[in-house]
């Protein structure tokens, strides 16, 4: 990182296994530096956030609330990473929005809260415009493989007809609460019941697919989402879970929608234990196509911990109000570089002798 | 398109066959106007657009410089594709940035002009901060495969130490300046010196790396580019060209720079004739690494239309001043959806039953 920008203060809300792993990364850069935590559970309060995480140096301390911390430290950004739902999230964030500040959140939801939460987001960015507070909801997916990365991809084509993507998730070396809201061991009705009551599955897939149609200009009037367990041949032993044949090893989940203007949007996961051939996969289909495979797909978690904390300095940049991952920059260097800071470059050519010899 | 957003007003600048193909675009869409056009050739002055476009219907006259079609119409963005130069395209822009117009252009060293015209881009944003006047460089290459598309791809890293860039591009369909800059039927040897004169070969390279350091936050030291012709084995005949064996039938250029902090960025970019296996590959090295593959590449000329006119409402939303690719949004729809605009949806998991079976 440049050393020419002003350091961030950062503070992260929920002390789960993501949450830890965000702080640890927020440490660990030297734009950003973390000054506390906050988390429901009570036996958590008052310690001290750099051992909670593992981390040398001091942290700050854990608080029960945000008004209790910004009593102490005045933080420019939260990260949230306690909850998927887009009006509960709203809900815990609105105080830091009445202070003015900037939340980075992992909650699917929120990729898109305009879909499950019109009322509450259109409040929040009533707040936001009064206080300058800014709220994003990121990660890998949603936020990156099958909903920002297609429409960065839309960017070379002038007609675009139809969007396609495929994502294959080996779970088995994933973490505990993934393996378990993929429905790993659990009878198929079962998880299909508990997924028709949204309580598993991947959450946030309506999200990717309208956050899509939104940056198209598509209006789309009808999404269907549908998802069916893939079930164990054999058993299969992971570190968290013991599946025996017919039982739940994961999930095939789609979702897709046709704008009234025509063009139609497809997203197909598969996440489940041993899955082969990861990779993640888009398929613009107008003039041009363009189609693009990411080898083994984009890893998991570390991913998810990185796509949040990036997303600070770029949430910065942006106008203030409910901002979607299309309508931030993807970079947070946004400033036009000093007189200074500019390189002198050899001539064009300069090095023309050092290249090995070219074998077509 | 959503047809709730105003319509803008745009004027071409430069008449050649990539202006006047741009010129088409927008009299495609629904979201802009086509108001007029500018060239410096007279035999076209006073011409009607439309005409030299063969488009249907009324697209204004053709002006003989920006004061003289304002005077008539007052377009709201400039397409501008009449330069490589940046210092060049800043000079031609001044009026234009004066009367507060945003300009997006194909110039290749606007990508990221503080390179080689720091005074002038330095200039033209002071214009900007004072008239509202936007102005951005962009393209396919560069624009997008060898820089934006390798920025997007690290924004789920949390650590980056490699950015490496691949293109093949055959050249043999494409058009005859694109022949004519890779050197199609030159003596190698002359080819390799006019490149080192700067009037030859793929422009633009250093600024690809340029801008990527930038987004990254990374200060480079020093630039090396290099170029080596590809020479032909035997004849190879074009629609344009006929190049005998012993003659170039294109180019491999290499533009390669490492930062201060130790991070590398190599870009390889081979372009010519009658080349096997067109495509695009990035490659990220870092936590995670990320891989990803183009299949056959983003195609040349229509692609590099579409990514000038896809950038209009990009540029409307950014911030006023010398616009970088990684510093306006993906999207031009960055308003919040209002209430009436969303469409309401069936609850997670109504369609549970369309879905064809799943073969694992």
């Amino acid at each position: 990182m440049s050393t020419t920008r002003s350091i961030i203060k950062v503070a992260q809300f929920g002390l789960g296994p993501i949450g830890k792993s965000a702080a640890r990364l927020v440490a660990a850069r030297d734009d950003l530096r973390l000054v506390g935590g906050i988390d429901i559970n009570p036996s958590l309060t008052g310690k001290s956030l750099a051992e909670i995480c593992g981390l040398q140096g001091d942290a700050g301390h854990v608080y029960r609330n945000f008004a209790q911390l910004a009593d102490d430290v005045r933080p420019d950004v939260i990260l949230h990473t306690a909850g998927s739902r887009a009006a509960d999230s709203i809900n815990q964030c609105r105080p830091m929005l009445e202070a003015g500040v900037a939340i980075v959140s992992s909650c699917e939801e929120l990729l898109f809260p305009w879909h499950r939460a019109p009322e509450a987001a259109a409040e929040a960015d009533g707040i936001c415009q009064r206080t300058g507070g800014r709220i994003l909801g990121t990660g890998v997916n949603p936020g990156f493989v099958l909903d920002l990365l297609p429409v960065c991809l839309t960017g070379v084509c002038r007609e675009v007809t139809a969007i396609r993507g495929q994502r294959v998730v080996n779970a088995s070396l994933r973490r505990q609460p993934l393996q378990k809201k993929i429905g790993s061991g659990m009878d198929p009705g079962d998880f299909r019941a508990l997924w028709r009551e949204g309580k598993a599955g991947h959450a946030g897939f309506q999200e990717s697919l309208l956050l899509i149609a939104h940056a198209m200009g598509w209006d789309i009037a009808e999404v269907e989402e549908n998802l069916e367990p893939v079930v164990a041949e054999q058993r299969i032993k992971t570190e968290h879970f013991d599946v025996l044949p017919g039982q739940t090893r994961g999930l095939h989940q789609i979702v897709q929608g046709r704008a009234t203007t025509g063009q139609t949007i497809h997203l197909d996961l598969k996440m489940y234990l041993d899955a082969p051939d990861q990779h993640d996969f888009i398929q613009i289909e107008g003039d041009p196509s363009v189609s693009c495979r990411v080898e083994n797909g984009v890893a998991g978690d570390i991913a998810t911990v990185a796509a949040l904390v990036n997303c600070i300095p770029r949430l910065l940049a942006a106008r203030p109000g409910v901002r979607l991952m299309t309508d931030i920059p993807l970079s947070g260097v946004t400033k036009v570089p000093a007189r200074k800071e500019i390189a002198k470059h050899p001539p064009h050519g300069f090095l023309n002798d050092v290249l090995p010899p070219i074998y077509d």
